[in-house]
């Protein structure tokens, strides 16, 4: 089982990104406050195909040495956009009629692994402060919210690796069946 | 869709934790440099009900204030365990039929969403360093490799978010059906 080498892999470059079809999913990250998570969930992005990022309210914005030092030129390849305000964006997308997703624990969560993905639709979905998780003003305008379930001692994942978690099963519904 | 409030997510204690059943699954660190990404590693084990981490070569070891700051006590409910030579370690733990996975891109790598878990089987998948991932002498004693399919331009996920998805989809597959 030899290891392929980087050049083995077939990567794309920054232009083919950029033409390659991605899957119908747009990624809001509302007042992340780490830098670190905000390169990660790039990388990811880059990874999984995915539309669009939007950075909410405090989140930091490329070019940042900070996010650099995760994201690792993927602030490049993915599209991303600053949109102050997550209220009026949820309430943008809504009228592009994108369904709106939080994840979030709620008395209504869906666990991730049941919720379903329709043909055609898109779809966004929030990940929120570290501590604080989404707002409940985003949480009351969303479609749905996603519960990862988790049976351990803590109350939630780090948010790069819920990114990592909801992309990947995302991914697997929408681009491979 | 109410948020609920961290003491109604009915969460193990760090006593229940040690006492619950948990998936037939090990995860092994082999040199990893990151505290952030050791820290995370345990706190995504602590979700997913993880039987036991093997920390080998640098990887730190907790107590470790870095590690602590991703782990947020989940390194007291996990178990682990330091192994210096990741080698013996897979030698030890084929040895007591346990099949031992690489995470890694090889020339006869099994995609993620492809790989089968056998009932009653238990398996212990290694992760590697950061930049140069698991050694080929460690693969070559591997049962399988597992890659996670990747269609960006970057070679390689973060550490903590690979660990996320895989942890995710072995648990699905052993848990959920």
């Amino acid at each position: 089982m030899r290891k392929l080498k980087n050049s083995e892999l077939n990567r794309l470059s920054v232009e083919e990104f950029k033409q390659e079809t991605k899957i119908p999913l747009i990624v809001i990250l509302d007042n992340i406050r780490s830098l670190n998570n905000v390169g990660s969930v790039f990388r990811t992005s880059d990874a999984f195909l995915i539309e669009k990022i939007y950075l909410c309210g405090i989140t930091a914005t490329p070019p940042n040495k900070e996010i650099h030092k995760t994201a690792l030129g993927s602030t490049e390849s993915v599209a991303w956009e600053y949109a102050e305000d997550v209220v009026s964006l949820i309430k943008r997308l809504k009228d592009s009629k994108i369904k709106v997703v939080a994840i979030e624990q709620t008395e209504n969560s869906v666990m991730l692994q049941g919720f379903k993905v329709l043909k055609n639709e898109k779809i966004a979905i929030i990940f929120g402060n570290e501590v604080k998780g989404v707002q409940q003003t985003a949480v009351n305008l969303c479609d749905a919210t996603i519960e990862i379930p988790q049976f351990g001692t803590k109350h939630s994942l780090n948010i790069s690796v819920s990114v990592g978690v909801v992309l990947w099963d995302l991914f697997k519904k929408m681009k491979l069946g």
